[in-house]
């Protein structure tokens, strides 16, 4: 059974985030390895060390793959071929996919995934997580052929494309664009000091202060984004939109919705 | 056994690349499907039913997927189920994805191809093969930040970014940003009138008049995508490349190349 999935939309003060991550990674037995690979502070690293410390974590360790050339490092493959939990910081999630992809580090975090390693990525390090990560992009809540960059993440999963700071950095727009280009993914655009905890029964558990708006695809009618000149607003017909806080399920496979307050699960397809 | 996936790199004249596709699919038994979906000529469909029928083909249909609403269409569902081999015509790869993406359509053929199906592709029809499309880009060899747009394609392997009309219309530029973004994929820029014959063992055999350049960023060292700003060239240093025309093989899993004329395979890493 693969391990959990965790986008953090950035800027996490909530100590309940954190704690349920290490409570799935095993408790105070937990084995935490910190990847600071997205940022340019030099404690980064540390400052999360001290963090999982605080919250009781004996075994964390930072390991900070700075070139591509640290990612043959024996003892740190070792460290992380043992962990049980990894958490990727923020930064500059190009850093992360340029220096960590194609690498013995990204092939093993895949694989221990797999097995049941969960990973968790707040900021840059959330986007990072899937198989398409947006790179880059523009403002705004209207989508417009040109205003995301993609390209190939850490590929723990193909279903969605997550987008974080999503409501303070008014997100909207380069999250529909990049889903216009191909309606197969689901969006998921984290809040800052929210997370979605996407079990391995694909279903996704909202935990925050924010919202995740999920924003699916598979319903849509039209969509003009094959004829849209660049910079051109893209006409786009039937999305589905959830806003979820803190509470709320959504699950991947079969598109089930539960509100946190609300006593039925919504099937909408 | 997953069947063959076949990039081509559009201007389709050699009939040796069509008649060993439709070798692999049955010969005269064969039954294909013709995608004209990225064409926004109306007779492409028409012209593909007569060249595989010029070729000895006796089950051969056009399902022109026009709309998204197309795609539940259950008299063609059916007929992709049942198919041997399909075939995407050119056109622009932004319907592909944005029409088929998501619908019962784009499971399907990833499910039979799973099964045994082969799926060949001629120019955007080669781009939506693999889980990471180019949708666009701009011209020139030197890598730039922004000169490409990906975005998710059909997914039927995510380790490869194809390019197409390659040398014809000077792509090398393009398909370096797309790796430098991620180092994970291999590159290949498929020049007209060519085509990789890629099996179920991850060897891509090369056919045509042209060649196919295999990028590899495996080995890259040093990769500056997270650093440069918007315009300026990437460095990029490590990038292993392979020209290979006709006859000459390359392992996507052992990265063993083995030229046509050259007796030994060679390996890299």
């Amino acid at each position: 059974m693969r391990g959990w999935i965790i986008p953090i939309g950035g800027k996490l003060c909530t100590p309940a985030i954190l704690e349920r991550f290490i409570d799935l990674s095993g408790g105070s037995a937990a084995r935490i390895a910190v990847i600071p690979t997205a940022s340019s502070e030099p404690d980064m690293g540390t400052y999360y060390e001290r963090e999982f410390q605080r919250h009781g974590v004996r075994t964390v360790k930072a390991l900070n793959f700075e070139r591509r050339t640290d990612c043959d490092d024996a003892d740190w493959l070792e460290w992380l071929g043992t962990a049980t939990g990894v958490f990727l910081t923020g930064g500059n999630q190009l850093k992360l996919s340029s220096i960590l992809g194609g690498t013995p580090v990204a092939k093993l975090l895949r694989v221990r995934h797999a097995e049941g390693m969960h990973i968790a990525g707040t900021s840059a390090g959330a986007a990072y997580l899937s198989e398409h990560m947006i790179a880059s992009g523009s403002e705004g809540a209207t989508p417009r052929v040109g205003m995301v960059n993609l390209c190939a993440g850490l590929g723990l999963t193909n279903r969605i494309i997550v987008d974080q700071h999503f409501r303070q950095r008014d997100r909207l727009g380069r999250l529909l664009t990049a889903l216009a280009y191909n309606p197969f993914c689901v969006g998921f655009g984290v809040d800052e000091d929210t997370a979605a905890f996407i079990g391995p029964d694909e279903t996704a558990e909202i935990l925050g202060t924010g919202a995740v708006t999920i924003v699916d695809p598979s319903q849509v009618q039209y969509c003009a984004v094959a004829e849209a000149a660049p910079g051109e607003t893209i006409d786009f017909v039937g999305v589905q939109v959830h806003v979820l806080g803190t509470g709320s399920t959504f699950n991947l496979h079969s598109r089930v919705v539960t509100p946190a307050a609300h006593a039925v699960p919504l099937t909408y397809r």
